[in-house]
């Protein structure tokens, strides 16, 4: 993106070849390196002292001397009644809109007999102790919360606790507050960074351990969770920054590709924000769309500089620009084409999908059900999009029969034997001569 | 456990305290971190040169100098040959009943309108490229090839290839290859070790990159694995050494736990061994049987050293049994009581559990249906079985109408407000004010 008189303009790629795909579709390098040695600093140091360090790191970092890790009831109902009531009739609406979607997700008890006598079948349990991770800044990122603590309830787990770090004032915004209470989570705790997911991890006095961490954050505390992995934690998935990909022609309005384009953007400096269209046209119409819309925002200081590396890609053909799409994998993917079935049946990989002129991803970030915990830095080819099957583990279970060993018997006999292991196949002769002399 | 006069005993523990429990459920500790100079070495020498770094290692690390990676058709036609007729149908009836079992996994697309005009769906979409690590050694072990060939072609992967160390006559073992090719595999490469995670993350001029690598192996391996993952590479799960717990009672064989505890043993001297009783009778029955059956094993050598670590655990109640197992999370659980229904009903964390005298762990391992790549190291708190959905993503869909919008729009803008995120405000606003427009 260049500034030119006539406004903004997106950097442009006119049928980029195959082989210049692999560059087209780089993410901006990251690496979380440079944090290990002060991650595993707090980790040994939450680790071994537990809630000495995590007050120590307080004062160190949030600069704030707290008393208590735990919200209390009072700053709770507080905080509830702080919430203006059309916020909080939005919040309940985004939370139902939620709700529908995950519980759909359901899966039953899959029970297969897969020959005589032997009887399979896969439960999903939920993982009983979660964390979620909600990080603090310039504003209260309370949507997340929904987007975590809906399907964790729906799930069944047991235990859900929340970290989020407080400001200046030692508080947690009203928002968090109220939006964590409507969700039915009642362990909260002032905590934030590297020392928030360590006190997760390992427990402390006041912070139970969990099993999975759940959750956005800056470069610490995605540096934090990566490193948790190593102590029999697992995590959401990794992260990297935001992306949104709009495909887009003739049919799109531009002013509302361009308005989802800024919504990206705003997120932070080293957003990816793609346009891919077959339509030269369109895209001229879009950049003067967004030269028109950005000095209006906020946060266009931010939106400039993400703005810088995005990408407007015209391919002269739909499965050009399809086969690149699934190569890019986004992690938000509007879909605003006259050939909307095509784009569709052929997506391979890719976040979340917004079909048509009236699905903005700001729909999805918020409140029409979905969940916006996705992956990027194109993850999308191998990772799911947090769901339902995020809080559960699936669990096997078999009984045979004495029939049944008998039929299935001398096949596991003969594979254990091929492999060498003889005990293996020791633990179904066994079983087969007592049988055999029971007649 | 130590050699009496009468035979080994396993470790015995009365009623152990909830204090205990933390070190009773302890697993050889094991760390990746002395790998992590050599794995860098090979993944930075991987990547740059490619199947060149391929051959050096091959000939440094197989004393084998090979002409191709690629194992080639006639190979794979004598391999089939050579197969006796009994272990090929041994084969496909495994492959038959995890087919089965496995196929019955397959959930729908999931279709939600979570409000008037507001509709969103999840479709499962299979990973497109993935790579199998099947470690070779003492055995061939082609029964992991069905475990996780045969999920990935019902889930549609699109590429599925196949590593595994080729022996000092550079040749993969006949049953490897029969199965690989009975479950449609063609690409399959003579390559292991640290070496074909590498080749498996970059690619090369012969191997493929791929999106997951599934598969267990030697620490070198499960290092590079974990590796890998810093490369755009998700992995199948982090791995340990092999577990079973089995939970009985008088109504069990001693004889059938006998075999079924030593099964386990003989996979590895690091090899997990627990059995949890409420009779100590019978603990000293399943003693017994022990030293009756381990002299008729070839592999006594590996029992005897991963028995000396197992454990008896005797509780005096069902209750405390149950609790201590959930905590303990074992990878393979064996029920085998009277209070069968209390026991299933109460499996919080287990990797896959087998019911009864006639369902040993071998029937899962082999040839019942379920799978046998399981979480072990008490990692079934959070993590799956390899099932149908480790080969696919959920992606997330939305269509909304301009109905939609216009019912949903107000709570997206209250909540991007108060998030501060005022672009993702104007996505929505900019749409409902065209639509006021239109009217």
């Amino acid at each position: 993106m260049s500034n030119r008189k006539d406004g903004f303009v997106m950097n442009q790629f006119y049928n980029p070849s195959k082989l210049t795909w692999k560059n087209l579709i780089q993410r901006p390098t990251f690496t979380l390196d440079d944090y290990q040695v002060l991650v595993n600093e707090v980790f040994e140091n939450v680790k071994n002292h537990g809630d000495e360090a995590l007050l120590n790191y307080a004062k160190q970092f949030d600069k704030f001397e707290l008393k208590e890790f735990a919200v209390n009831d009072s700053e709770i109902s507080k905080a509830i009644r702080n919430i203006p009531k059309n916020l909080r009739k939005a919040i309940k609406n985004a939370k139902d809109n939620i709700h529908a979607f995950h519980k759909a997700q359901k899966t039953n008890r899959i029970k297969v007999e897969t020959q005589e006598g032997v009887v399979c079948w896969q439960e999903k349990l939920p993982i009983e102790k979660i964390g979620l991770y909600i990080p603090s800044g310039s504003a209260p990122l309370f949507s997340t919360i929904l987007m975590l603590a809906t399907p964790a309830t729906i799930a069944g787990c047991e235990e859900i606790i929340l970290c989020s770090p407080p400001n200046s004032y030692g508080k947690i915004p009203d928002e968090v507050l109220f939006t964590a209470s409507l969700c039915g989570i009642d362990k909260i705790f002032k905590i934030g960074g590297i020392q928030a997911i360590a006190a997760m991890t390992f427990g402390t006095e006041s912070i139970p351990k969990v099993y999975k961490i759940f959750g956005p954050g800056n470069q610490y505390v995605t540096s934090a969770k990566q490193f948790a992995t190593r102590y029999s934690v697992s995590i959401d998935m990794p992260a990297g920054p935001s992306e949104l990909l709009v495909a887009a022609d003739e049919t799109a309005d531009p002013d509302f590709v361009a308005s989802d384009l800024l919504s990206q953007a705003e997120h932070g400096p080293d957003s990816q924000v793609v346009l891919v269209s077959t339509k030269k046209d369109f895209v001229e119409k879009v950049n003067k769309s967004i030269s028109y819309q950005i000095d209006e925002l906020q946060r266009n200081d931010i939106v400039k500089k993400a703005l810088l590396n995005s990408k407007a890609i015209i391919f002269d053909n739909d499965k050009s620009a399809v086969d690149f799409i699934n190569e890019y994998s986004p992690e938000h993917y509007i879909i605003c084409v006259k050939n909307e079935d095509y784009y569709i049946k052929n997506v391979k990989n890719a976040g979340s999908v917004f079909i048509g002129n009236y699905t903005p991803e700001s729909a999805g970030d918020y409140a029409s059900g979905t969940n916006h915990t996705l992956p990027t830095n194109g993850y999308s080819k191998q990772y799911s999009g947090v769901n339902l099957d995020s809080f559960t583990k699936s669990v096997t279970f078999q009984k045979i029969s004495k029939k049944g060993i008998q039929l299935l018997g001398e096949t596991i006999e003969l594979m254990a034997n091929a492999e060498g292991l003889q005990a293996h196949k020791n633990a179904v002769s066994i079983r087969l001569k007592k049988l055999e002399n029971e007649k």
